[in-house]
């Protein structure tokens, strides 16, 4: 077997299968190997026509067939696969050679594992990969992180394999050391629980509150589409709640289970914003919402309890409320990706990866399940001003939100008036209102902890940190 | 040096010297040990006439020092130095022994050093201990656990120097094996950072939309302590609240800056409640408003965000605010135990500990932050039927929030409409109609999986998994 192949694909399930389709098919010649050969046969027997492929049975023959320096794609599960297959193929590499690492890797792990190989001299890539099964065939959204070098060489194969933006740039950059490339995957799957939970509310309020039917709803969808919110998962929100049930001919949405799953993505990027201390709490309330509903026989149990119903709208009121729905759909939308992209900063900062937000927003701009013309917005925002506080301090994002305050509120106070559950929403004018206040009961706060338990506090009128003897006289000392 | 001391304390800082002088103040010789010797010295000179101490300046010297079986009650850093601890006496230690870590662990942590000792056959006690120095001094409220057997002869000098309740009851039980008991005592902290930012929000509402100074504030909060809200969080936030700063004439609380500080038990409840499955939003929200008011630059960057500027209202209509806000408050209070007892249940389940919730409401009584005579109800609640899906599950629980309604939906409102960041009371609300509702946009989120990722649904009205060929002719598959 000849040295041939310019990438090697290892773990053939859907996502390696269509991803070493999609360098075949983009005229590269692929290495494909999986733990069953049977798989890899199977892969060259059906689309062996669409480009080149390499079949290795073993491991000795797939490094083999890769030309140097070795770029080695592992797509397996997250976790002990991986560390498995790193450890079968780690010995076979030589220096210079690269392990690449596309599966939902927690960040944490691609360090150790990027800090292992460097030490054998092997360029480890952890790559973020969005856009599902579908993506990784005709062009997903790419988040390389590793060694900068590796980029040199791998980039212009994944800019070949990547999804385009509308303006034709590819949807993949380095996008820093290390576990930077897995971090801004973990943080986008959180954006995206945020964004569907949003956009969940916003349906729940146009069913209950105008007391729209879904096919109607879905007009409205396919309406906001053609505007600001233009993007995949409004497009795809549209067809869903359009779709009839061929059995049963009702709304298909009506026939569906309210339980939400998920996987691990969004509560790890909840997790690790507690540790960097910054605060996500729009998509944490969507983390929390696919929990709770999933508690069937807690939701049961509690039917019961009181609140109002909501009547819904007159038609000439219903229409008006749709549109302030958009209004604060939209603005809730921008705190979420200010929450996500303040995430980013965060772990940039903290892990030293000096990642450029303004282009992690470009390469979500295609491939991926948030893409949307907004992305473009908030590139515009960064390129504008790097070191943006948030992206609320752009003016074009603060103009907007400005512009909805009145809307937003007043879709707030119809959900808390008819008892419609709009945790997303809430949390996110909670932040907003929060960040903008001029005194907050942090204060208050720091007085208590003071009090029960000594942890002083600071004031605001000079430096040092205090405490006031609360047990005694209440006079302050100097800490 | 004879075997006289019926328990020992290694780790001499404030909290286990503290421990040690309560222990020593009931009637118990204690052995004491540091690892400077300096401060054990100090303790028996400064303290020495409180009751019986055994000074010991090594390790072997304080281990023989105690009778058998040994109970020596690790008061250190956690972490690394509480592991350095048990690995420095346990060679020294008999079957049967205990080492009884007092420390703030990770209930994770507390789990692994569990296992590694029993298999020593040295017991492993886990214990939390809540109330500060001054709880350590004069009775903490105590959350053991550990193998159920150590119980029988340490327990009865924990009900010795814990708090009690105000029926005479000591604030301690045997919570459940391994890390039960650090589990539970982080759970409480979770809690009491819910209850603290809840308080933050009323004071605010109190002072923003009111109209209200802190002093009267203070008296408002004094007129709570009397009734369903009768606690010790409350009792001193009028005490903060009427603190006038000697300094300057002002308000205490307007000359603390806004920056509340944290340790990590909060965001540890958060973190494994999201593990758990478990919606904690209260305590998210409360975790994350502090961290937003430590964002200086970020609040400094954003005030001039556009929003309403609260207007107080007039006295006659401040006044029936204020009662309202009570009820918001104690209705949001009522969600934030709901979720903390959630996830405890879950902890319970998830790791065997088979915990009784009422005994946990029981412990925390007296001693600890969030003592409160709302955990008599509790209690109560959990006594009438501890299989209680949840709080909100219980009649009179169910009928209080009942009551609740419209005000807490006022309150909700005015805050929204006047801009206060309201983020803890939003999110139980939140939780509150999620949990009632008939149906939720999950089956949308459900449907949006399905379409993207094919990660299918199930239907209402038949069991299976399905999946729709989106991206062909919409037929329904089983899956």
């Amino acid at each position: 077997m000849s040295s041939s192949a310019q990438i090697g694909v290892t773990g053939l399930a859907v996502m390696g299968r269509n991803l070493a389709r999609n360098f075949a098919r983009n005229g590269y010649t692929v290495a494909v190997h999986n733990r069953t050969a049977a798989r890899t046969h199977a892969l060259v027997e059906e689309f062996g026509h669409e480009g080149g492929f390499v079949a290795a049975e073993t491991a000795k023959e797939f490094v083999a067939a890769l030309e140097r320096p070795r770029r080695l794609v592992v797509m397996v599960k997250a976790g002990e696969p991986t560390d498995a297959v790193i450890e079968e193929f780690a010995p076979l590499l030589e220096p210079g050679d690269m392990i690449i690492d596309g599966g939902n890797a927690h960040f944490a792990d691609t360090r150790r594992r990027e800090k292992a190989l460097r030490e054998q001299g092997i360029h480890f890539v952890g790559m973020g990969v969005s856009g599902g099964e579908e993506g990784a065939l005709n062009g997903p959204s790419i988040m390389p992180g590793g060694p900068s070098e590796s980029y040199d060489s791998l980039g212009p194969m994944l800019e070949k394999i990547s999804a385009k933006a509308t303006d034709g740039t590819p949807c993949v950059s380095h996008v820093g050391p290390d576990g930077a490339g897995h971090f801004v995957k973990m943080v986008h799957n959180g954006i995206e629980y945020a964004d569907m939970q949003l956009i969940g509310e916003a349906y729940q309020l146009l069913r209950d509150v105008a007391g729209y039917e879904p096919a109607r709803i879905a007009d409205i969808f396919r309406t906001w589409n053609t505007g600001r919110l233009d993007s995949y998962l409004i497009e795809i929100t549209a067809e869903v709640l359009s779709h009839v049930d061929a059995a049963t001919g009702k709304p298909f949405v009506d026939v569906v289970v309210d339980q939400a799953e998920q996987k691990g993505t969004g509560r790890w990027t909840v997790q690790i914003a507690l540790d960097l201390g910054v605060p996500v709490s729009g998509i944490a309330e969507a983390v929390f919402a696919r929990s709770l509903s999933g508690h069937a026989a807690l939701r049961e149990a509690s039917r019961g309890l009181a609140g109002p119903k909501a009547a819904p709208l007159g038609e000439a009121e219903a229409a008006a409320f749709a549109d302030r729905v958009e209004q604060a759909l939209y603005a809730s939308k921008i705190v979420s990706y200010t929450q996500g992209f303040h995430e980013i900063a965060a772990g940039s900062e903290e892990y030293g990866w000096d990642i450029d937000l303004g282009a992690v927003s470009a390469l979500w701009r295609g491939g991926c399940i948030i893409r949307a013309a907004f992305l473009d917005r908030i590139r515009a925002a960064y390129d504008a001003r790097p070191d943006l506080p948030s992206l609320l301090s752009d003016e074009t994002f603060a103009r907007e939100i400005a512009e909805t305050q009145d809307d937003w509120r007043e879709v707030l106070i119809a959900a808390t008036r008819q008892g419609v559950p709009t945790p997303g929403f809430a949390a996110a004018l909670a932040y907003y209102d929060a960040l903008r206040a001029e005194r907050l009961p942090a204060a208050l706060t720091q007085g208590q902890r003071d009090y029960f338990g000594a942890h002083t506090y600071r004031r605001t009128d000079r430096d040092g940190s205090f405490h006031t003897l609360w047990g005694d006289d209440r006079s302050e000392v100097t800490a």
